[in-house]
This record gives C-alpha cells, sequence and structure tokens, in this order.
C-alpha cells in the first residue's frame, strides 16, 4: 500500500502510480476541493464521469462542522460524502493561520476562535493528526506553520517549527494511526530562502515519509519566485516519493509545475472561477457575465468534450450567470474541472511519450501569462 | 399534432396522450417549472434521467430576462435550455398580477413595471402570445386575468375579460403563429363559483382549442374549495382535450386531482422546498436541517431510487444545507422530482390498470394531510 512507482520522467517532469487503499493515483494528478465535504455544485458520480482520481477535503472546516467524530461514526469521509476514490485531507494548519487575529500560535500549536461561532479551540500535531484519523482520508498531512514567506526571520522560525510538529505529527500517526490505510505526507517550508528550503527538505526526508509536500508557495510571492524555489528544492525530494505542491491549479501553473517535477496538485480555482461566472479555456479566462457573450451561440470552448460544452451556448451561460441561476455554477464548475483533468491526462502522456517538453512549450505559447496570485478570486 | 387519445378512465381519473412535436405526453403528467429557463438546480440530462416528460419555462420572466427576441434568435426555448422535450410557457398574466401595486389593468391589457429595474412594459393578449411565439414552446397559454378567487364581483369582471382575452389570443395566434408547432390552450375562470365557471368552460369550449387549463385556483382559496370547483369544473371541459391544472403539485394534490380529471400539472414546490431544506416522502415533508437528522445514516426515504437516496445519508444531506452547500439544492431537487414523478407513473399504471381507486385511497389513508396553500413556500 501506498507504494509509488516511477514510471518515467522527461527533464524533471515524472509520470508514475501511487498505490492508494481506494485505488492509484496516475500521477501528475490534479485534485479537486471539497472543502466541507463536497465539491462545490458537483455530484460525486460527475467526479467519476470528469475522471477525478483524487479529492481533497478540509480538516478544519470538518472538525468545525459537522465534527471528525460524527464523520468518523457515519463510516469515514469517503462514505459520508459518498467519493470512493482517493481522498486527501490537509492538515488545518494552513486555514488556522489564515484566521488572521482569530488565532494564536506557540511552540506547542495553534489557539483560535471558530469563524462560525467564535468558539475558541486548539490544534496541536496531535491533535489534527487525531482529526485525520478520524476523517479517514488516504492521505494525511503533518501539522505545519505556513508563514508569509518573504521575511527570513519568521520563514525560519516557522520552519524549525514545522519540523518538531512534522515529528510529533509522524510520532501520533505511529501511536492512533494505521500507516496501511493512511499515508502521512511531510511539508517542507522555507519561504523564497533556498538554504531553509534545503535544510528543511533533508530533515523532513529523514523522517522516510511515503510522500512530500511543498508548502508556503503561492501565498503571496512572485511566480517567478515561486518557479524559482521549486526548481531549487523539488530535487532535494526523495525521488521515490510523490511530491505534492499545494493550493496550485491555474492551467499555466499546472504545466510549469509538472515540469518543474510535481506529481500532486489541489486547488479551489476552477470552482471558485466558476461561482464567479468565469471559465477556464486553454487561451485564457473567459468572464461570460461579458455583455459580449448575450448573443453568442458557440461552446465556451470550441472542441471541448465536456457535457456543458456539448450541450450549451455562452449566450444561455450568461443568461444564467446574471439571472443567478445555480445551474450556471454547476456547469462552469463541469467545464473548469474538465479542462483541468484534461490537461493533467494529456501531461502525464507527453511525458509516457517522451514529448512533453513540446507539449508544454506548445502550450504555454497560446496561454496569456496571468499571475494567479494578483487576482482577486483566487 | 397535438391529438389527445384518450386511453382509459376510472371514474373521473384518465389516462391519455396527448402528441407534440416534441413527442408524447402520457397523462397525468408533472411538470416541473424551468421559470428562467432552468430548472433550478437540475441539470437537463437529470431531467432525462428522472423521466421528466413536460418542462414549463414563465413567460413574463424570459420577456424581462433575456427576452424573448434573443430566445428566437438563439434557436427557440428548446434549444436554449437544451431540453428537447416537450414544453409548456404560462401567458405571463399570473405573474405580471403578482406584481401587485406596479401593475395596472384595463380592458385592453395590462401596464407593469419589472421587478428588475422598474422599467415599464405593456402585456396585451396579443403581445403575450407573440412573445410565446417567439419563446416557441409546444403548449402555449391565452392571456388571462386570475383574480382573487372568493369576491364574486371581481371574479366575474376578471373572467368577463378572460374571455374576451381568450378570443384575442386564438385571432393572434392564427394569425402570426403556426398551430401545427404550438398549441394554445384555454384557461377557465370564475373563482368559486359555480355558474361563472360554468359559463367560462362553456365560452371557451366554443373556441374549440386543443386543451383547456383551470387557473384561478390554489391561489388562497381552501382546499375543499379547490376541490369542490374541480369536481363542478372539470366535467364541463371537452373530454377530448387535456386538463391542466395550474401552479399545483404537492403529493396530496396531485392525487386528489388526477381522481377529479386533471391531466397535466406543474408546480415550483419540489424544486423551492429543495432550496429550503425540505424532502418530500409518501409520508410527508422532511425538514432536513432538523438537529434530529444530524446522526441519521438512513436515506431521505427507505425504498426510494432516486440518485439521492441510493447515495446520501440524511445526516450527509443536512451537513450540506447547515453548511449552505449548493449540492443540498442539487440532491434535493432530484429527490422531490423523483418522488412526484414517481407518484405519477404510479396513477397513470393505475388508471390503466383499473386499480386507480384503491391506489389513491391507500395512498392519502398514509399521507399527513397539509393545506399547501397555508405553507409559507408554496
Amino acid at each position: 500500500m501506498f507504494s509509488y512507482t516511477l514510471q518515467t520522467t522527461t527533464g524533471a517532469a515524472r509520470a508514475g502510480v501511487f498505490q492508494t487503499p481506494h485505488g492509484p493515483l496516475l500521477t501528475p494528478v490534479f485534485a479537486p476541493v471539497g472543502t466541507q465535504a463536497s465539491v462545490k455544485a458537483v455530484e460525486p458520480r460527475e467526479l467519476d464521469e470528469l475522471g477525478v482520481s483524487l479529492a481533497l477535503a478540509n480538516t478544519y472546516h470538518l472538525y468545525i462542522r459537522p465534527g471528525d467524530a460524527l464523520v468518523r461514526d457515519l463510516g469515514g469521509i469517503h462514505r459520508f460524502m459518498a467519493w470512493n476514490g482517493p481522498m486527501l485531507t490537509d492538515s488545518g494548519g494552513f486555514q488556522v493561520f489564515s484566521l488572521g487575529e482569530l488565532r494564536k500560535v506557540d511552540v506547542d500549536g495553534v489557539t483560535f476562535r471558530s469563524h462560525l461561532d467564535g468558539s475558541t479551540h486548539r490544534f496541536t500535531p496531535e491533535k489534527s493528526i487525531q482529526i485525520q484519523h478520524n476523517l479517514g482520508a488516504d492521505i494525511i498531512m503533518c501539522f505545519d506553520e505556513c508563514p508569509p514567506p518573504l521575511d527570513r526571520d519568521i520563514v525560519r522560525q516557522a520552519t524549525e517549527r514545522t519540523h518538531a510538529w512534522a515529528r510529533r505529527s509522524g510520532e501520533e500517526h505511529e501511536r492512533s494511526g494505521d500507516s496501511n490505510r493512511q499515508a502521512l505526507f511531510g511539508i517542507v517550508q522555507g519561504g523564497i530562502f533556498p538554504d531553509i528550503r534545503a535544510e528543511s527538505a533533508a530533515i523532513l526526508a529523514s523522517l522516510d515519509l511515503p510522500g512530500y509536500a511543498v508548502g508556503g508557495l503561492a501565498v503571496g510571492e512572485s511566480k517567478t519566485q515561486m518557479l524559482g524555489t521549486l526548481e531549487q528544492t523539488v530535487p532535494l525530494l526523495p525521488e521515490n516519493k510523490p511530491r505534492y505542491l499545494m493550493g496550485v491549479g491555474s492551467p499555466e501553473d499546472l504545466v510549469n509545475c509538472v515540469a518543474r517535477g510535481i506529481d500532486i496538485f489541489d486547488c479551489v480555482l476552477p470552482t471558485r472561477l466558476a461561482r464567479h461566472g468565469s471559465a477556464l479555456t486553454r487561451h485564457g479566462r473567459l468572464n461570460l457575465r461579458n455583455t459580449r457573450y448575450a448573443t453568442d451561440s458557440g461552446p465556451i470552448e470550441d472542441g471541448c468534450t465536456c457535457y456543458t460544452c456539448r450541450t450549451f451556448t455562452r449566450a444561455y451561460l450568461r443568461h444564467l450567470i446574471v439571472a443567478r441561476e445555480i445551474l450556471a455554477n454547476q456547469l462552469l464548475s463541469l467545464h473548469n474541472l474538465h479542462l483541468l483533468l484534461t490537461i493533467m491526462r494529456e501531461m502525464r502522456v507527453a511525458i509516457l511519450d517522451g514529448t512533453f517538453p513540446a507539449y508544454a512549450e506548445r502550450f504555454l505559447a497560446t496561454y496569456p501569462g496571468k499571475e494567479i496570485h494578483s487576482s482577486p478570486v483566487v
């Protein structure tokens, strides 16, 4: 269980297979996000239809509501949300640190207030792992501190804390978990500082975990800094373990980061854009709310084989968006997920065929540059 | 085209087939409502899967947004919303009269202000028919005035106006429409007054339209008054034409009204209840927001074969509702529509088998009485 087989590489790009109790992940792979145990506006059978193989849920949100013990009592996250494929939960750390003034960090953990009712709670590495045991995802994450990436002193302190917490996460998983049922991934921190990243990669690699994430990116640095950090950090990760870049999912970033050796991605982008009336295409984003689409009888994207593009015009989709019909969310989510999943499959095939560099070059040549971190909806 | 074949009767209940350019309606039949050219939160392919055979859209809403000329230019309502089965549009009259102080009625028509931007518009019988021609539904409705049903003077005046408007609707359809492509149905008014209903039925029958609706019910009268009016009015309608009861759709009302000879129904109830977190069952409504369902691992309704009941627990659905996940709307809409469509199919089979009285008695014996008009969400 949880073995990773590296099938082939093209430059830094890798194609592989990661075995989980709920089936194999064919990497590189993109995971839609089901924050509250639902990929927003998409039915689980539609995730199947789209070819989704990994779905993510958020530990903080499910701990707050409906509670991880309830999910456990109802048979775990897979049965709860009726998703029978591989699942991943984050540690809750990133979400808790995002609470800003509602949280306070110390050496042992983080005390925070619920965004729902202001009640006080505390996460420690042990608590995070226990919650993730209750949820029961196939891949669980070490509790980490994700600092703003550009301040060296803050990054150093957070990274040292992350290492201590990774050890404690591993010990808790060993003590109360089942490593045949749940794989604990480590998270490398270090901001944009090569020496701290290198130290973090080395310390985490020494824990011999079944997979590694590169954390603390896509949180405020430039794209050049993000890609530079990946180029420097990824080669320091164990080659025989999957590599996960958290929170990244625009088409151009997926291509750029697969080219730098990332195997697993997750991002709310495709479903969040859908709720804002935006469609992803191979030539950039369309704001379908725009008047120019009011009479447009074409599909979102010519040649796209998703249900939405096979069935509906831009004019109809614009009408649904303007009229605030829920169906707009559904249909745009299907399209946006379809595009990202298709791009991932194309990249995997290209890596296996040895044609990935040409694929990536062609894709990026026609994709308009866009700093996803400057977008208000990311 | 538009021929109605009466297959069999059991008491007043009828089973028949109404041919339309987009396929046959096997009656009795229930039509989900797609007010703005979308059955809320349900994909057209899911309507197919549910066995929907007739869908309704609202003339007032589509006239206001996106505009009937645009729908026409995009190929008509069927292509616009990607629903290839039979469709029905109302006349816009009921919606306009519901605007209250925003509208003013005269002998010739109604002047009103848009609920969206306050702009002034005017519907006449001719205008309503022209809009419905642009939309292109299989069944279109005469422009009528739907009065409060209990005030005799108001009802008499509105009914006389409705008759004049029915003639003008018919003339406009003859002048500028295509009766092989669109069937114009008349609407009998008369409130709860038998003599006015009888006169209205006779006058409309003399117009020899391909179908007739009983209007002005389910708008404030008691259920006893509604059913009594049906018992008196329906026998006065031509036997060889389908009979449509507008705006009715609770399980018990469907059974009671099929028993009184109604063939066609439409109602927003199943999708509106879904958005309020309520599920229809054969034993009444469940408010799934209730804490009692928080740990309930059963389906909405034992034995139900819909996707929602085959797949999800009440506990999960409650979580989705409380967490305001869009998926709750989707899954509850599917279930509620599935139940109503299943009941309609069961009634049709029972009528054909000659067992309808026993079916209706059994159904109503286990269904808790509920005045749908007293419900805040109807």
